[in-house]
């Protein structure tokens, strides 16, 4: 089951070197949710071959313009190309007044449903929930109310070992019900362990997403023991003290955060316009968290 | 005196084929103004070597977003990038609440000056002046109020002819006068005319922006004889009855406008995505105005 992270932008708030500011693409089991969406996003999504329409939930973690510009061109683009299902908005509140103005003022009507729902960035909330997947947002501390997010993966299927299931000519239909552990009474009234007839399933992945913050404690239970951690690593920590004073993070502290948080794999991006190349960030990071890759726009990462 | 456009995005609404939303760079005599500022304009604008704190005048035909949208994200990179200078901003009314809305939810606190210029969509202007070059606005006829740019040089300086005025020992703060076509009437009370003494300098030169615009009348007289026009040809002629609902123009009917209003060349642009190769429309227009040339992303054009 594909869980993968596709990086359209990972530039800070001034966009140079061809690098393009934050968005991210989740594909998981062929549906796709978009983590924010700066200036340049559908001409990115249209580069690396993501139909646009494919998209049905976007999360914007915060106002700054480098994580939210390109959404009225991507959501208009959707209307042109004769977008019919529902698009999902989650954001902070203000932003369905600004995307109001926008509609406003160059009379576009949408001709799909655009459904918004307001982020909180005070606590934890489970905002988008289905059958194989949660979407949480939890608070970051950064200069403007901004969220981060988790995508948690539901418990995945447990296999039927055939070996053992078919000399018992256990009827069909209750295959699912093995696999999801319930055991197989026989019409003599013996019982077979699921457990005995089952290979569990493969863990449940998940993936979190931190940019932009400072860094701070308050939000490490939401990323504990994430597969994958995006956080963001704007400054070399020589530049520690401008971080502090920005709300950003050096790539240290976010080694130091992935490590405290016990997540497996570190991903680091939202890259400084001071930084035309990566290696001394990936390097400084891998002195604390050796499992760490730098985010390379057009590149996806498994979860 | 250098008088060019860098053409920064020739794609209609939806971009597509690597090509950008419309925003053109006009370079006259090392001074830089922008029209338009489609999204990603600011990645376009570093991609194509123009510091982004060279421009001080921004003009926005209209509140398209693929005309706009990269207005907020260039204004705040200006502001990240220490600039001080003023900026002037001429565009449709509402766009000052829009950015306005956007520095409020960002709290950002823009640190040089913005002047905002509203244009007028019912009738030509001049909104900018200066020794050398007036812009006017004009109304064009599109969904929404919209205006066209016209950028006049102003009279350009004659020569001296040196081999005729040197044996005259004629002081040499004369010159300026002479060049202005002032007479220069000696010690002795003879005249020598600056007619006589001087070459006129090149004519002056026009360059004309129209996009967008269903084509109609009312704006021949604002692009009368420009050397160079950029019109918007969003379709081939065989779409021209969506260009008509769209209130777009045809590659013919630019042509067309072209030959009538008697300009010296015509430049098209605001390609439909529906178009990957851009041949069929160069060949249309020039079927009815020959000195017609596609607007290519990157390429300077001499006015």
């Amino acid at each position: 089951m594909r869980f993968e992270v596709l990086v359209l932008g990972n530039s800070s708030a001034t966009p140079i070197f061809e690098r393009h500011p934050t968005s991210q693409v989740i594909n998981y089991n062929e549906q796709l949710f978009l983590i924010d969406c700066g200036e340049g996003t559908q001409m990115q999504l249209s580069r690396y071959g993501i139909k646009s329409n494919r998209i049905d939930h976007i999360f914007i973690s915060h106002l700054h313009g480098d994580h939210y510009l390109g959404l009225v061109g991507l959501v208009s683009s959707m209307h042109l190309v004769g977008r019919k299902a529902d698009l999902h908005i989650y954001g902070p509140a203000p932003l369905q007044e600004i995307l109001e103005l926008h509609f406003k003022y160059s009379e576009t009507v949408i001709r799909y449903n655009i459904i918004f729902h307001p982020t909180n960035p005070e606590k934890e909330e489970v905002i988008f929930s289905s059958r194989m997947m949660t979407v949480k947002s939890f608070p970051l501390i950064h200069r403007i109310p901004c969220t981060g997010f988790r995508f948690d993966e539901g418990k995945r299927s447990a296999s039927i070992l055939a070996e053992k299931v078919e000399p018992l000519n256990i009827p069909k239909p209750y295959y699912s019900l093995l696999k999801k552990g319930i055991d197989y009474v026989d019409p003599q009234g013996n019982v077979h362990q699921a457990a005995a007839l089952t290979v569990p399933g493969p863990a449940s992945r998940s993936y979190a997403y931190c940019s932009d913050t400072v860094r701070h404690p308050i939000y490490l239970p939401s990323i504990q023991g994430a597969d994958l951690l995006y956080h963001e690593s704007t400054f070399l920590d020589e530049m520690r003290d401008r971080a502090k004073e920005t709300f950003h993070t050096t790539c240290l502290e976010a080694a130091e955060i992935a490590k405290e948080s016990q997540v497996k794999k570190l991903l680091l991006g939202h890259y400084s316009a001071r930084y035309k190349t990566l290696g001394p960030l990936l390097e400084e990071a891998q002195t604390v968290f050796p499992n760490t890759e730098l985010s390379i726009e057009g590149k996806w990462y498994l979860v």
